[in-house]
């Protein structure tokens, strides 16, 4: 069985495991006060274009974390999110937002995306309301990027979405958890530069971008720059051996490696999503990164899953299932190339 | 100007303010532990055919408060609540039950009432995830009866929900916010006995049924009995002078007053329905009991608003608007008549 | 027998029951945004010396509710409050404030008091701290007036811990649960004005000095008024009928009637205080308002048990209880000298 | 520099590194339910002799995490925690217990410890309390094992704790952060089986035991079983590589290296405390484990902090410090020499 099911089921890139080891006798500062955390930091500035007095650089262990650190940090009780209906925090983190106490105001995406269109609607319906204090605020924007369907927001979709952020006065928050998958596809016009200048606050994702764990939380806004290593300690979030996590970033920004691994696994996936194009397999959404979604017949989906494990949806009325198939950055080539002609393969 | 917007914007029934002119200077145990309570509490549990050891019975203040006492109080950090689209827990209360750290998972109602199979699906689908833990645990049904489009649910469509409950281990808990308008309608078939025998929590409102201020909480599932007053007093809702709570609920519960409020106020609203049905007016959607929801055009809307005071949604995009017009246990039949007038002479 | 156990077991002055009566059939904008709450309002900031640009006036209808609306409110997540240990919050609340997600910094006061030197060892030991975010930042002081011990704080205490406040940026807020029986105090050298110009919040107690039920809650630091609307909302402290709390404290404002209530319990106290100190009965601490705790044996208490009310703490080893008698707006002056008679017929 | 300022500030022992570097390239189920985490699990049951049906076992990224997961999920939201003043949850963790709503109950321990006598008395005030409503329900009894100051609970203690907690119907949870250097003392008489016998939940610490990081928890009571996975989803603290614990607590329980590591720590540690004793130095508390905390005078302080890292509190006012010292599983014997003669020479 060969796994293409997610792009978290394998260690790290080996640079990391060596740095390990190097490292493993050094003596630290504790509670991420250390140097490799302050080098990690300085790269992924340096990478967006920053300098230190434009933004903040945090370490979470992990995406669920990392977005409910960011989102409770910067609202009042009474304020809320809004986020697209296939979003991770309102679909896969068992309600972690709003068990730190804010509500998620839900808009029905296209492809997993928010437009301005939406954003501006829902805010205004607030400025608009006549006893506002019976709704919550909304006063975030959380995005994906890319999606949780693989999609990708254009520089202009973004920067769409950051005028109505300021004509309201929202906070805007892209949850980078795959941005290495991102960055790395063909189709994506987007820099970490353009992040740290549109957003006010974003996560670069280690966990399914080559590290063992980690996400970096990059604050651009003032205002959640405040306190929030205490936000982080309060919530657990505070590993005693913080040099971890800068030791895996400093690896990942160095000399451009963190691009280099976005790249592979959506040169990957693009041959893959050619076999199913070329097979008449509908793409559900099309999407240009290492996430493939595809509806698959009955039979199809027998046939493949003999040899190839994948993240199969429901079953539909009609027989037919929507599968995610991911690459990563330890997917192996040959790996692509059997799965490939399975697909070539594959009954109508 | 007559005012129809609402059943909350005026007084209390005379024999409230009575009961208080009488027991004024009586000195009474504080926090609910008095005589008057526990008169209420008998009324009420009598109302339901209940004895002492089938329901407790406590006060809160308003309605948005019992809502988040019993939800908080009966989930674990990870539950949820499964509710209507149009509920006022999702719409109407500033996201207090996310506050309380829970997730709402929304159902699109049809009419603003949830179906026994829409509740089946959504805690099937929890049954059947292969990672339970990355989404909430729906563990309680919230609905309103009657709901907030005015619409009630039958006993047997109470029922299915009910037995779905019951296979899935999920408490069903009724926000009675208007129970009075619910029981006073003649398509009613419920009553206050199937309410305690069907669910395991449920509010009877006051406030907007004849008292200053109040909702009564019915508790028949021991496990929610269970220190619910702690919770009462640790989020603020516990009055010191509590036997004002049974005053009212005592005066209210005596001699079918409750009910009596009830039918008078659904008496009323029923001669304006029939005016907008002779008209030709579209109710959206029908309602049995006090409120009602119309769709005006724009003329028609002009022309009313220049006597009578109502709530309009916002104007639909073919200049209509869903308004609303309540009657409640004070509106005078003279303005019904009034308005019912005013109705009849609207141009088409 | 005669009740002096608390000052809430009685119902309102008359003024405030007859002006139910008289607007009983008024119809009035709910959720507090009626005359009633506006006139509450002015006359609560006159009595304080400000205008509307400089305090915002709100209703709560409990003393819990106000306390951790205000601080849950004022603080992000990792902030805390300062507050005695014999304060309200820490004892009373059953957690309230912590249930708000904020730790009480607890301070071992002297006569139920703070003072500034403790603020400050307090709010320095954050400063001085090598990793701050392992401690919760003290960001609120919170201090009853009168306090828990029927206590005052002088305008010279007051002043000071404004100081240091001010220096290390902490909100200072007042418990007013009881302010009418402060502010009547002979020994009392505070006013309302000095509150609003020395705190950045207080409550102004309606439950306990001659209202059915709610506090006024008085916010003058521009930071803490904003949305609090939301707030009050949010946590089921706002009233659908909120003129019920504009027409209470309308009335206990007009014509200086708060302050009157306030005199007269705390002339009755001064009765009794003088009976114990005349029969060397030791006060424990001495208190120049309303609430008076005593030392009495045994015997003693079992005398005065037989005719009387009151509260009683636990017996301490040598047989000696600390019990507290409390006058109110309420009391009787014939049932004070039944008291007092008493008290001077003890045993020694 | 020679740093003895904590026990975490190194890496991890060896055969962790080895053993990431071995099963780098395995694909593994996430989310914790991989062949690793099995195995940790067993091997850690298997130490507790305890069976599946005993005892689950999860793992947690930190301490602080650990902590708030265990009693956040096992209090309803007004029962609260009975710890000692002394405590991490109370002292260093940023408020995070109450955060998640819970009051913390302190008690001022002697030695950093709880005795049977003070848990009892705390629940029995609740129990006798009159309106136990308005004080926070005790429920849990969180202890450390050793304690923040290096003292251990003797298996008598334990006991006596235990059986209160079973007439009060407490849980009893023992925070072992530090548990191999507690195990590890020679004045130890507790075993893990002891552990799971007497507790119903306790936590195994691998981040000052020899991991890169990763507490186990243990939980026996059937209650606290319940749906752990979620809680630790909904917080953040889930690893998508969950094998990165299983892994680590594998190695650390294969073949007794946890009890190994505490051993040798504590032996070094008890060099040291020798000479403090034979120069005089006084201990503060005298401790058996890998922490000493020792009172330095001025002149000694400034001896010893030339060339050796150790954490001070603050200074006395008669110019006296404690400062502690840790030795941990990498302290190395050399350094060790260096520091007792160092110690040896100071001046009185």
């Amino acid at each position: 069985m060969i796994r293409f099911n997610n792009d978290y089921s394998s260690g790290a890139i080996p640079e990391i495991l060596e740095a390990l080891k190097e490292t493993n006798e050094t003596r630290y500062e504790s509670y991420g006060l250390d140097e490799l955390c302050e080098e990690a930091a300085d790269l992924i500035r340096s990478a967006c274009g920053c300098s230190g007095k434009d933004a903040d650089v945090h370490f979470a262990v992990g995406g669920t974390q990392a977005n409910f650190l960011v989102i409770s940090s910067a609202l009042r009780s009474f304020q809320s999110v809004i986020a697209a209906d296939t979003s991770h925090i309102h679909c896969h983190e068992t309600g972690a937002v709003e068990n730190t106490g804010h509500k998620i105001e839900v808009i029905f995406g296209k492809d997993g995306k928010l437009s301005s269109e939406q954003v501006r609607a829902k805010a205004d319906a607030y400025r608009r309301s006549s006893i506002p204090e019976h709704i919550t605020q909304p006063k975030l924007v959380y995005l994906s990027f890319p999606t949780e369907t693989g999609t990708l927001y254009s520089k202009s979709e973004l920067t769409s979405i950051r005028e109505v952020c300021l004509e309201y006065g929202l906070y805007l928050f892209v949850d980078g958890a795959r941005m290495a998958y991102g960055l790395g596809s063909e189709k994506n016009d987007l820099t970490l530069a353009d992040f740290a200048r549109l957003t006010d606050a974003f996560t670069v994702g280690g966990t399914k971008c080559g590290a063992l764990f980690g996400e970096a939380v990059v604050l651009t806004h003032p205002a959640l720059c405040e306190d929030f290593r205490s936000v982080i300690k309060q919530h657990g979030a505070m590993l005693a051996k913080g040099w971890l996590s800068g030791l895996q970033f400093s690896v990942l920004f160095r000399n451009g490696k963190y691009l280099e691994l976005g790249k592979y696994a959506c040169g990957l996936a693009s041959l893959l999503r050619n076999a199913f194009l070329e097979k008449g397999i509908p793409l559900c959404p099309d999407s240009p990164t290492n996430q493939l979604f595809v509806r698959l017949t009955r039979k199809q989906k027998e046939i493949i899953e003999k040899d190839f494990i994948f993240e199969p949806e429901d079953e539909s009325e009609d027989g037919t299932t929507v599968v995610r198939f991911c690459t990563s950055w330890y997917t192996k080539p040959e790996d692509v190339s059997v799965l490939r002609q399975a697909i070539l393969e594959l009954p109508q």
